[in-house]
């Protein structure tokens, strides 16, 4: 009956037992999307949408989600027009915002933003991204979309690319072992997933994720091939972007290999590493997790501040 | 029952069933608007607003006429913090957001880029302007206008200024000689209707528009005077804008020779091409459009996401 | 039965039965949102929030205000994206936008230019901000505190800091007479209360406030004192501004010499004029005022667009 902690900063945080009750709550609202349910069950509630950074997808699914609910959206995006500019410390903005919402769901380029806000006001608090640390939402609606296109069941995910500055990535690596989910590792030995996540990893759940350098190495025996973006904005040199971009690119030649049943996720945005020639097949399932991704965002809206009973 | 197009993407492509179809349901929410008669034909459908360029009348008029429905409204204005500037296609970035919405209304810098954007997802999609392209909202509210002031009959209009970039008159060229209304062309040589639209003028209505280079030579006569703004952006040669930018301007000296019926549209906004001292004139009624132009969208939009039928 | 000026453009404006007619509305609405009473005042009215100048406090207040009252929001902040790029006067931009609007809230960097906008258009206008000049909603929602937190009686307040600037302060100092509280000042010489307000005040209420130049000169004996910032973006020469900044500071070492109950307001963001030390005291009472500011302004809202009676 309610998840336990009033806010969502990080996976790290999350019991099976928080998530089961999320992802539950998620396939009933998936459920309500799609036979188009017109539901109140946020009505007169507001969400304040704080987007310290550039953000298309996970703000405007918040937004989406609030309004689903029939619930209510002020907020942000970009600190040009914010009192930031002003010089108003983080902890001042958003004590004042309180004032004004229900829930905050802020994105912030800072690690560890989250958690600080979260401890300086009353409201609940999502983490919509921060920094490189943490984006939980976007793994629990990655959790959704295997469930409902697989089952939790012993299933076999690589996740490849970006695992040292992918925030998805950092907090997927936490939901999947609850599930008995095996987990592999595909990254260029520079972008290789931090060391304490590793060892938080094992000794948490008492497993050590397989690590590997080529997509090659996995796609035959993988069920879920979770691509992330090499992103420019995290290299220091572009010149070792360069290196490593071309080289983690999924196309319809690395496909001939996959199970048949496997399937392609990605956090979205993709930029070179997944060719739009895979996008018709059918293991891409990509633009389906956006689907799924308003209906994660309307259960934790729903836990959070309303009832969290069925509707 | 229904306009047979899903999406609104140009003049072109609408019929004079469309067009009167949509005229008449928008002569309805014109009459609800009038009698503030609360709505709630929308409610629980979600509009995305994607504006990856500058507008304030589109974005809000939409906005506006979403919310009189009853309906709510997601989306952003400029491409500073979306995954634009992430290197994310156009085409990725709205078979995202269609998962969060229930129709697509966008403005795009790129000529064609809502016809793509059509054929990229399921959703209805209207442009709201792309490029020097097609604006057929604001054509459509153009006539709107005519239709309610006028009455669709035997009229002259004048499409003057910038003929050669201006998006609404690319639009609105199509829609009038549907209706049997005789059109002409006012503008420098410069900046004079493209050809190839002259021919599918010619080849669809059989009608060529008589072609002029000042206001003076068509004023005595005309029954409406459609003005439209020499977009200083549209120049490549600063010269050549202040050259012709003076020479097309209403002023009340001009008016002297105006029949005393006659009417000055404009879809704004205006610079220097209709002097302040008109807009108490009888003539004026380009803030007048702003009106209709709400009904104008509350009808489309309820055309493509409700009912369409009488509320 | 409703305040006599469809708009709040300046609390020079403003009667006592004005005054009183919004506060009494508010502290209606200040127990609504206490008891989280879901109203529906202003269910299908449209509130258009144009904020030519940076403001996350204002804007979110005023969109928190009207959803709260079941209405809804349209509006741009910043300049970028609008119509003003394109080179639009301030007069027609609002006369566009009144036609899709019931009510509009401008903030906007020219003094006077709330006048200029209410005197175009026919809906309300509320000023949240023109320039240096008025703040009329910030100075009620500090009103509304103080006559909640303490009473409206023989108070002694002390206005502080930038008081040339400062447009809440220019706001301010014409309300608290009216209900007889003792209004000092203080600050630096180069930032004292512009001579033409002083001679306004004298001459509407025959008084002549008190001049002071520390905080120490009034500490220990005012009910409220209120704080402003030091605006450094308000400064022509830089190095004035670190001369004086420093010096208007509150913290507890000042706090020792203070009265048991004296209470701190400040229309927020600070920055160094008030020690974040003293946010744990019993004098702060600046976060809990964007609380009131909230109802005030669905007080104002309700009172502009709804029946203004009872719920």
């Amino acid at each position: 009956m309610g998840i336990k902690s009033k806010d969502i900063i990080s996976a790290v945080d999350l019991t099976r037992e928080d998530v089961e009750e999320i992802l539950s709550q998620a396939e009933v609202m998936l459920g309500h999307l799609e036979r188009k349910k017109r539901l109140n069950k946020l009505q007169g509630k507001i969400l304040a949408t704080l987007f310290f950074e550039p953000s298309t997808r996970t703000r405007l699914s918040f937004e989406s989600a609030m309004t689903r609910l029939g619930g209510s959206v002020i907020g942000f995006s970009g600190t040009e027009g914010t009192s930031v500019q002003k010089g108003e410390t983080l902890t001042d903005t958003v004590k004042n915002i309180e004032k004004y919402c229900d829930c905050i769901v802020m994105r912030n380029p800072y690690e560890g933003s989250a958690r600080l806000v979260s401890q300086a006001v009353d409201v609940p608090v999502i983490n919509g991204g921060d920094g490189s640390n943490q984006h939980p939402t976007q793994a629990l609606l990655d959790l959704l979309t295997i469930k409902v296109e697989k089952g939790l069941k012993k299933l076999k995910v690589a996740l490849c690319g970006d695992l040292k500055y992918g925030r998805t990535v950092h907090s997927l690596i936490y939901l999947l072992p609850m599930f008995g989910i095996d987990v592999s590792l595909v990254s260029p030995k520079a972008l290789s997933m931090p060391g304490w996540i590793m060892e938080d990893i094992e000794g948490k759940y008492g497993i050590s994720p397989e690590i590997y350098e080529s997509m090659d190495d996995v796609i035959s025996w993988v069920d879920v091939l979770y691509v992330t973006r090499i992103q420019k904005e995290r290299f220091p040199d572009p010149n070792e972007y360069e290196r490593v971009a071309g080289s983690y690119s999924v196309d319809n030649r690395l496909l001939k290999k996959a199970k048949h049943d496997m399937m392609i996720l990605h956090p979205l945005p993709r930029v070179n590493e997944i060719k739009p020639e895979v996008d018709d097949t059918p293991y891409a399932r990509y633009f389906k997790q956006s689907f799924y991704g308003v209906s994660l965002r309307m259960a934790l809206l729903d836990l959070l501040m309303g009832t969290g009973g069925s509707d």
